[in-house]
């Protein structure tokens, strides 16, 4: 057996290339006590020995696509434009699920079609492609292990410069969660849900900061697991033992805070529940 | 105190070397709560700072050199030839085994002599010699973590380019454990182990595709912990709800699988245990 | 909302910076499950794209200043003289609690000044300096979460050549914690701490074996959590079964140690506990 790329030399694309464009970060559901990582790593240096690979995370959730489409929006947008961001959660593997690769506010990105990119499909200047250019791929082609061999080869000719426009056609029916915002279902009242528990426990919603902290000047119940949270602090250090609180957090989002305590341990709630923001009158 | 390496300079060597060869993979089971892998990963910068280091994993269970063996061999073949890979499972170091440095199918490894490296060695164009020139250690060397003192700076040397032949003379006694076939135990009867359970609690056996797959279309009964299986699926998501199927893992072996649950968990037993396939007649 | 820093440009600085002075590396207690650790590789490479970063670990118990304290100390040495270690463990973030930055033995860290460079003050020829300059600071600078809004760019800055003294003014009030050294409590007794439990159990505590180590010779009693310890080994395989002992650790403290066990589970206590060292006569 033939392991690797054996195809078209990559080098003339990549002369011209600026630094930024040969970072490629990896958001994945893999871990790190297997092998999984390694090889997507071999793969993308065999191809393109420059690329520069930042390890975003490979601790999402098992198959949690909410989780990764959180995790990746609020990584890459701190990255130089043009880096490429492979996102590989995918339950579907080996099945008809397509694989994408998709343009946002100069980022670009290749992920399952899944719904995973759910939320940087809320950026401007969006394109989206369909990934169908199997001389792109490693071959044979395994069913289980795309990340490897079809996702690694696919960013490591993205970031040697290969142009989008050779991997596939443009489409617009590519798969959006809905859980990018959260719905009014009255006047004075939201129902949103938890994105994510982070590492301290605090619980970040789909309240965006810029929205909803301006509404919540004449008081505030927010109902979460089974408690109720009506107070908003400043930071972390200004809360009160045990006391639950909101916080407008660094990732654009109220989140369900505690000073030095994991809230979601005091909420009981996981990622993915519902919570209610009703509004005082 | 002085720390570092003081010794000759490396830079001779390396004027000419090809970006590839400067590439160092670290495969140990020291996580990365401690400072051990940042102790290395300087050690290795201050002896050569173009190496490039790439962390397969730091999260192999404590002590298991079969499992270290599997995933150190499965990530290293997707390398560019000439890749250094440091190996570190240890349990006893500071004893009198040896250290090896191996290169097997152009990939490069330097580890404890402990059978680390059993299924490299099954690899073509094997040469395997021990570490045994002083000169490229670390001083004053401890007795208990040789991965800094000695593999880290055995690998950045050879990154820089410095000759095998320099550390040491070639062997042909080093250790190889007996884990890497399965053991023909009757006419239409196998004996194999599980090498691995990985991230998803899928139990990668040691049943090579290429030589088992063929075997079982007329019908199979693998035997494993309380459970038995008996078929066999294309990808994770043909699996019905809480079956046990095989897959051929992207691995190149036989995986006890279940659709998005852990295979595991419903079979009960754990890495290194004894699994028995009887073809139906 | 514009993210990333648009200030000055740095080329100019970094035209002759030595490569390694573009190495930075991160100690946290972010883990790798969230977006934070991938927040800041971004900011750091959009700010010196040449910036070479290891992490050194993400996995410091939370809000741990004395693990953070340790494992950082016990790392950055053994990287090359200039290397720029960030340091973000701040149970006070967003509150008054300043930000430093400091050079020891040739190497420069920032961090908040909450101790967590005790262990590092104690090196030669250091400078410290408290970190002000807000035109290094990302904004809107956010009160949850400076290690991506501080810390790292003005680590990024330092790689690219920014002079120390831009950041702010010398300062020689900064937090020391006291877990350097034992302290002695009778003639032949003293009262140390358990600065870190490592992976593999084996207790690090703060009696450094350059002034210990001669004095146990004629024999001794330590003790920890429900347990005495009277033997020494040179190395773990040396130990009997379920045997504690002391062990000259490769951080240049006494450990207490098992062989291939869990030393800590044996023992019953965690980082911080005290533990007293009595000299025989």
């Amino acid at each position: 057996m033939e392991f690797g790329w054996t195809g078209d030399p990559v080098v003339v694309y990549s002369l011209y290339q600026p630094m930024s464009s040969r970072i490629i970060t990896l958001t994945t559901d893999f871990g790190r006590k297997d092998y999984f990582v390694g090889a997507i790593h071999g793969v993308i240096l065999s191809i393109e020995p420059r690329a520069r690979i930042v390890d975003i995370s490979h601790e999402i959730t098992p198959f949690s696509i909410t989780e990764a489409a959180f995790v990746v929006a609020q990584a890459a947008r701190w990255f130089p434009k043009g880096t490429v961001h492979m996102v590989v959660v995918d339950p579907g593997v080996g099945s008809s699920r397509r694989a994408v690769l998709a343009e946002a506010d100069g980022q670009r990105f290749v992920a399952p079609d899944n719904g995973v990119l759910s939320l940087v499909y809320e950026w401007g200047r969006l394109r989206v492609r369909q990934i169908e250019n199997e001389r792109y791929f490693l071959q044979p082609l395994s069913r289980t292990f795309h990340g490897r061999d079809i996702f690694a080869p696919v960013a490591a000719h993205l970031a040697a410069g290969v142009p989008g426009a050779r991997f596939g056609r443009l489409i617009d029916n590519y798969i959006r969660g809905s859980f990018a915002h959260p719905e009014r279902i009255a006047d004075r009242r939201w129902r949103g849900i938890v994105l994510q528990i982070d590492r301290f426990g605090n619980l970040i919603t789909n309240f965006a900061v810029q929205e909803f902290e301006p509404l919540l000047r004449r008081g505030f119940s927010l109902l979460a697991g089974r408690r109720r949270v009506t107070s908003i602090r400043q930071c972390y250090a200004e809360g009160k033992p045990r006391e639950l609180f909101l916080i407008a957090g660094s990732a654009g989002y109220l989140e369900i805070a505690s000073n030095q305590r994991s809230a979601a341990s005091l909420v009981g709630c996981a990622a993915g529940a519902e919570i209610t923001l009703e509004l005082s009158s």
